[in-house]
């Protein structure tokens, strides 16, 4: 019933993660009524998407270069390396502005059931990092604490060749604002343990 | 701290309706890892959107052509005129197939508080089809059941210049499926007073 491009937009829209065919519906009218100015720079912004775009060499985050900003900034603690499972999970830890050291993106957790073996990870290449840089003093192991961010964290505390080489996970407890009433018994269980001093 | 790429295609996504930043970003994480085959079509179909696409000239339904497709169908019932608000309503009225007759698109409906007269919508179009044609003998008003939507199905029965034209209103009731002690005292008094018989 609707035209050829209106609908093949429609259909492409309603491939996106999250995006049904409503949503997909309601966003290809809102493109349409927009003007050519609002639409061209989407169109074009996709279509440039993958041009000059890589992986940093050294840490596996995303980069227009060869190596990232972030492993080629000097004022970067280089003793402590948080590894995180994504790309967005470096992001979020900057936007806290609490850690100052370098990254390491694994590209997913490990995951048996999905099939996900440390071979398909970026955890070889952390290895290797760490074995061949003895500036390395810490390895902040902030992968989701889900049960696959758990054993990915415990794979990484078990297989790490460097004695020398702290690692540490990132502390469990309730988030700011939580009500005691509603946290379930694991997180409150590891809020007392992991109770701190004043 | 992302490529520049990366970043204007999370910014773009991030103006759409619904659609904030961090599912822009998500949504672009996942555009980043998808073929080139998945994404091109994608911006194609945004960079060809509005190529040869219009109003239908006579329903201002959205077209390819001078007239739209259910316009030039001479299968239709040319003696009803089905008016509702957006495009996409037309498509939610055909998926029903409980309706034969023509449309007539009216882009919004009256707002006062938003500053929508009769002048911005395709009411005055209406007035002049239906003056024109002496074949329409049937207007369905299928405006939403919404306090903006029942004042412009208002306007349209009170200023359309022809007696021998029946104007109706979609029915008012409990949608299938409804729960009685859940619906609303306005609904439920809807489905009481327009009580059907067998």
């Amino acid at each position: 019933m609707l035209p050829a491009s209106l609908q093949k937009l429609i259909d492409e829209l309603a491939k996106l993660p999250g995006i049904g065919p409503k949503t997909a519906q309601r966003l290809a009218m809102y493109l349409l009524k927009s003007p050519h100015s609002r639409i061209r720079p989407l169109g074009e912004a996709l279509l440039s998407l993958k041009e000059g775009l890589s992986f940093c060499e050294n840490c596996w985050n995303i980069t227009d270069g060869d190596i990232c900003k972030i492993c080629s900034d000097p004022a970067r603690d280089e003793t402590k390396i948080c590894v995180v499972e994504e790309v967005l999970d470096v992001l979020a830890i900057e936007k806290t502005g609490k850690y100052k050291g370098r990254y390491h993106v694994l590209h997913g957790v490990l995951s048996p059931i999905d099939g996900i073996s440390a071979d398909q990870l970026k955890i070889h290449e952390l290895f290797e990092r760490v074995k061949n840089d003895p500036e390395i003093k810490e390895l902040v192991v902030a992968t989701n604490p889900s049960l696959e961010g758990d054993a990915t964290a415990l794979y990484i505390s078990k297989y790490l060749n460097r004695d020398d080489v702290q690692i540490t996970r990132i502390a469990r407890g309730l988030p700011i604002g939580a009500d005691l009433e509603y946290a379930d018994a694991a997180t409150l269980g590891k809020a007392l343990l992991n109770r701190t001093g004043y």
